[in-house]
């Protein structure tokens, strides 16, 4: 898909978020737009969580076709807090044993009067097959897909970073990992790139590189100290196994943490005022140590809270369009 | 049981609904009456769904012992827009792993002041053995019940039947298909049998013939064509392979579909103006082709809608009996 | 930890309950006062159940690393009740299957803002740790804890004892079954030696005997008609399967219920006004007979009501606390 098409699948004729499917193509002023939205939903641990009636007599499904925990969680405590009501489906209640098809399960969901589809899916345009198969006043997001976006985890990635270094330009930021079968990093890279000039540094285990031509704008690393040098923002990803089909050449965790993780040693070769990100779940001591993670570099759980005012800006986004 | 005895268990000395467990003896006027009343509830897709107020403070639990998407979404649905409390349980989470019997669950649900029990099970009077266990003021609705009854299902096909055809009795309704385990083509025989004069046919391949005489108004036919022949209404059904010992009778997917598959042939047979049902979910190719599920004939997704609507106004219903 | 520590941990300086772990520690007047309030919220089965706004706005997570229904279904409905909005995660959808640790996961929850842990776990200690590694404004419930605790089912328990005997001192209380295991025993152990002089009798099958100096008040019988003899209470406990290594040393059905089964006969041997509880699930015909467990003596199915009660009255408490 080019980022033109991108747009007109996600974007009403009148400039309103109809579906979040990938940050390819969704434009600056879009992004900086639901940063800012995201931004009124934060209030401070401790007090009440913000809580809104946009979605009041709404509904939206959560169909999470892989396993989940913290994703659901937050879509489902997003929309609840929105005041919607909230219906659960994964793949081992669902009526897949009797051989229904994602359609059928759209379409008999779509007649229900569900307004919102949380889709996670391990195959790659299932959220934008949903999106072209449905009827106007639905909605769809994409809470993970494939290898391919994760729209929602890119924008709280932003926002995060927003927060520690008041831009989202002329940034040095390094991706660590598993980049080859995420999500996470490519939903980064896209907002990254769209919304100025950033130094995207990519550095990856053998058999986990990312394609480059799709990242054009950044750089692969074959040195972690070297990618890390200097950077504003580090990004640690975990070794998707459950996308490699090959896992002998995985690295041992020792292999691994002395190669690309996150230790305290290659955390100092970064500016000094950098942060370190993780999308979760974290494996400690293998892409990163407990004291990186839990250090005062550290933003990993100001990115969770961050993640439930990302949707629930989205999804007040997405009603306002329907409306 | 007699349709006497199933009316004495249903319906309360006032004429108010208190249980629903079959279609069998409920009586037309209070059949007409709930299709009426789950019209209140249908809003045009796109607009707010219906919202009521009637089990604010109620709870509903929905103890699925069989596994179901549609109808638990739908029962979950209509409950939460009737502002219940909903409990979701099923066999997997369930402590029957630690053996509780299945009355000491309801003795436990009951104490927890649960006021509507939603049962699905694969034996036979299971529910109406939990309606002779209970408390007054619970009430028991039968979600599927083995081969045997699925009152919803038979109202939100009638209810179906009523918006296309304006009447429930004069019609020719042919039910094609896995009919001797089905409890969907016996819900709907015993609502359209106690709604007027209709011509019900039913055509099974062998091994799928349901028992005649529990159907003595019905008739059935050899031939599908035939069977098909100047209906008003046509309602597939999938095989219940999971009710059927020896899956070696079972026909091809081709064989079923040349045989007894609604494809545009067949359909072409009835009338004109015949509309095509399916009570979901579809596997399509085999007893319906994708064209025809699809097609302008076609109201299997406003059945999906119908339910809904049918679930509020017996939740409704048996609340009001409940005060 | 002693009784000093667990107060210390579970009470504010400013004397209100923060977190429940444990009734060992908690004190006479704090018990009494949980009793008091939960009888605030009783009604009369077949009216409405008690609805309160205290935790409007707030966020329940019931964290199940064990199976669960009456437990998981009673905290669920307290939390409903009480108008918060409830999440349940379980070991089977959680992302343990990704390798995220207990404490990741908790702090990932409480990054969304949860402000109720409610957490069963097969291992002793669990609630305690997260106690331990949680914010201020975090607190946790122990709805079963190894063979440990089970302090909300220790406070039903003693409820209903209070509702039928008017107090909680002077009594004689039989325990019997598998107390070795039982958390149950524990927690009421705890709580009736705190709350007064009270005799309380144990007696386990060989193989089930708990540790007698950590319940240094009550004795331990060996023959469960001299245990019974003249008692005010009778609770009998399940065999906890789950947690017995070899199962080959357990007894037969029927040579359980001969010799630790209470039966009628066994029941008559205590006063004639005394009381039949079990924590449930119950196998009937094992630990209790179904004319025992349905008959006159039985308050069985009012420690479930009361345990609704019970944990509304603890959810409102700490959210006092988290003022």
């Amino acid at each position: 898909m080019t980022e033109k098409a991108n747009h007109n699948l996600q974007v009403t004729a009148d400039g309103r978020l109809k579906h979040l499917l990938t940050l390819n193509g969704l434009g600056k002023d879009f992004i900086s737009h639901l940063l800012d939205r995201a931004e009124t939903y934060l209030r401070q641990t401790g007090t009440l969580p913000a809580r809104d009636y946009g979605l009041q007599g709404r509904t939206v499904a959560n169909l999470f076709f892989e396993p989940s925990t913290r994703t659901r969680a937050s879509f489902e405590l997003a929309a609840k807090r929105m005041s919607a009501d909230v219906l659960n489906l994964d793949v081992k209640t669902s009526s897949r044993t009797k051989g229904e098809s994602l359609l059928d399960t759209i379409y008999t969901l779509q007649a229900m009067q569900v307004d919102v589809f949380v889709v996670r899916d391990a195959g790659a345009g299932i959220p934008e097959f949903i999106v072209n198969n449905i009827q106007p006043h639905v909605s769809v997001l994409n809470a993970g897909e494939a290898a391919v976006s994760h729209p929602t985890q890119g924008l709280l990635d932003m926002l995060t970073i927003r927060q520690h270094k008041g831009r989202l330009d002329n940034l040095k930021v390094t991706i660590i990992g598993d980049i080859g079968h995420s999500r996470v990093a490519s939903s980064l890279y896209h907002g990254l790139s769209t919304m100025g000039e950033n130094e995207i540094r990519f550095v990856a285990p053998p058999g986990m590189e990312p394609d480059m031509s799709l990242h054009p704008d950044a750089t692969l690393y074959d040195n972690a100290d070297e990618a890390v040098s200097g950077a504003d923002v580090l990004v640690a990803l975990r070794i998707q196994r459950e996308r490699i089909d090959d896992p002998s050449g995985i690295p041992s965790e020792a292999e691994y943490m002395e190669r690309y993780g996150l230790n305290s040693e290659r955390v100092a070769l970064a500016a000094s005022d950098a942060i370190v990100m993780h999308p979760g779940p974290m494996n400690r001591g293998t892409e990163i140590t407990a004291e990186v993670a839990d250090g005062p570099q550290s933003v990993i759980t100001q990115q969770v809270t961050n993640g439930l005012a990302v949707r629930m800006a989205v999804l007040s986004a997405v009603m306002e369009a329907a409306r």
